[in-house]
């Protein structure tokens, strides 16, 4: 019997013999919604009665979203290049992590969901791909799919299709991430617009934080590459990271971590670089730390605490856990629920304003976001969402 | 409300509403295995349990077909080009019937399933576009897909594919009129070998008869299609017309119904054509007739028995029905079961003998196939082509 020991404080005790038995078979199924058990039930669900469903669908293809299950069906969509902390694992390995996520956005928002895992790490060829599938589903959740494709391949989608599609590593974690900032912000007395903010990594997660961080009104947001500050100067800039320049580091500053961190109110974590104890004691007076690195946040937390007010990470062992299922069965089920063609900055920003709400009767440091498996929240975000995609005008008739 | 009168005898006593209000939110849901209710729970299926699971997948891919859901899935793939009688009436009108599909896998095998509708009817695309998705299924159910691109898919999926594929229009009735003409062959004391065929119509499921009757040793088969009697001598025929022309019509029989009729043992209507008393009245002594158009039999069974010995049609309200769900379930159930990389000749053959063999301990002129709701047949159907499959050497290890 072999321990995993990832050092979450739940894993320590999960045995490998276990993990294995619950994956036996998968973890998903199909069900029916009523028995197939007599000529009549035949009839009605298939030949012939299926035929006057099919034909009204054939006459008004709107009516689709009603007599099938498209319209709380979720495509959750990877081809298995940024598996976990796993890497490029390819699409069948990534195939138990996607079957997990179905299995939460059924849990936690009652949509229905299907893996489609994809032997191509083709932009075009996986855009093209669900162009063809497009009746199939309702909704694309991107996950684990390599930066910089990434960003590319969400923008090709989003233009493509005309349902919601989003990429969950990016913008669940962002829509995360700032509803613990809010928080954060109450816990030590400020306002979103006066803080000074260090992103550390600019992968799939940070950027998204960058962006929706910007778009709430951060005050200043400097984003740290393994090269270093972002800043327009750099000529070694993907054309992510030139976009981030744009919007980033209005000052200019240049150098290393060290510098940025210094005087700095907010540090968001989201690489698998370390951040050294003397850089957080460099850090202002009522400085927030999110570690989210798993297992291994970049600083652990007790540390972290010695100088920092409010300190975040993604492990479910320490107060504050930063997880994405706060975010996404919510997002989709409000998007579906709104019938929306797409997901807006608006509807993220609404969703990570109702994390928070959750979480503010009972506001204090070790309780900025609510827990993981607290039922309130994806209801709240749901209807959060389905309300910005009508405000968005994004929202079906 | 509007009473649908399809002449079937169920169908004339269902109305509108039940049909609509049955597929409501359509027919399919996705369920998981196990509540993902504590962050225990979260930490087996989702993270950080589930690294172990794709980590051992990485280093094993055949890991897949036990630890995930793939190896007992189904996709059923259409892209709507030959729905019910209602032809070519699109991907998403024809989701609906390809929910009933996957709720008769759940239904009658115990498989998971589910619909992929297609925006494109091009063969390089769908062949294409299932390649890339691979990992994501364990079987490919093709489903009204149009006559005669229907037959250069099926060919090119099976090619491209290690999994088993079957275009259901085609060898889904093929095997239940092999299993139904066994049977019928028994009851007027005939051996196959000596049985002269006709089978009227050359599309999907006509030229899918043909096939697996010459397989089964039929003495002498003879289709026709709407210009009349298929022979070599013909100029226009398509490459699967030319095909059926090289096994089919060893006496090189020209000219159309009226004379290939004439003295048959069997003639097999697959088509929407119809097949006048008279002719039914020139056939052989103890003839078979067997009327499969949906929902007008190509005659009406009471007008075929004046001259006929057996009669048997596509409808639930009279005796014989010929109906896939017989077949398709117990086929994809055995192949997967066997781990089959794909579905020979021999399993075809092989589920036509077993669901045959359900209806013998009790056969007669009005029972030579057993009800499609009998629940012995699935799995009798399902361990003959597992044991086939084994034969052929197509079977997983």
């Amino acid at each position: 019997m072999t321990t995993v020991n990832d050092g979450t404080g739940i894993g320590a005790e999960l045995t490998n013999e276990e993990i294995f038995a619950a994956h036996e078979g998968g973890k998903l199924a199909v069900g029916v919604s009523a028995p197939l058990e007599t000529a009549r039930d035949l009839s009605i669900a298939y030949t012939p009665g299926v035929a006057q469903v099919s034909r009204a669908i054939a006459s008004d293809p709107a009516l689709a979203d009603r007599y099938t299950w498209t319209q709380r069906l979720v495509a959750v969509v990877s081809d298995g290049t940024a598996v976990l902390g796993l890497g490029n694992i390819g699409p069948r390995a990534s195939l138990p992590v996607m079957e997990g996520k179905s299995a939460l956005f059924k849990s936690f928002a009652g949509l229905d969901s299907i893996p489609l895992v994809l032997d191509t790490t083709d932009v075009d060829e996986i855009v093209e791909t669900l162009v063809r599938l497009r009746p199939s589903f309702g909704a694309v959740n991107l996950e684990d799919i390599a930066a910089p494709r990434c960003f590319e391949l969400e923008r090709r989608l989003i233009e493509a299709l005309d349902c919601p599609v989003m990429h969950d590593d990016q913008h669940g974690t962002a829509v995360v991430v700032l509803a613990a900032l809010r928080n954060a912000a109450k816990v030590v007395s400020r306002e979103l617009g006066s803080l000074k903010v260090v992103i550390s990594g600019a992968g799939a997660a940070g950027v998204a934080c960058a962006k929706i961080l910007h778009t709430a009104g951060v005050g200043e947001i400097v984003v740290l590459d393994s090269r270093g500050v972002i800043h327009a100067g750099r000529d070694d800039l993907t054309p992510i990271k030139q976009e981030l320049a744009g919007f980033t580091n209005p000052r200019g500053i240049t150098g290393g971590p060290a510098e940025v961190m210094r005087g700095a109110d907010v540090v968001i974590g989201v690489s698998v670089g370390q951040i050294p104890e003397e850089w957080v004691a460099s850090m202002a007076p009522g400085a927030i730390v999110f570690a989210l690195s798993n297992p291994d946040p970049e600083i652990h937390p007790d540390v972290a605490r010695r100088h920092a007010a409010v300190v975040a990470t993604g492990r479910s062992d320490f107060p504050n856990q930063i997880n994405n299922v706060l975010a996404f069965p919510g997002i989709f089920r409000g998007a579906l629920d709104a019938g929306a063609r797409r997901i807006t900055d608006g509807m993220k920003v609404a969703a990570a304003e109702a994390i928070a709400a959750v979480a503010a009767d009972d506001l204090s440091a070790d309780h900025i976001v609510p827990s993981p498996l607290d039922p309130r929240v994806a209801p709240e975000v749901s209807a959060a969402v389905a309300k910005a995609a009508r405000a968005d005008g994004v929202a079906g008739a």
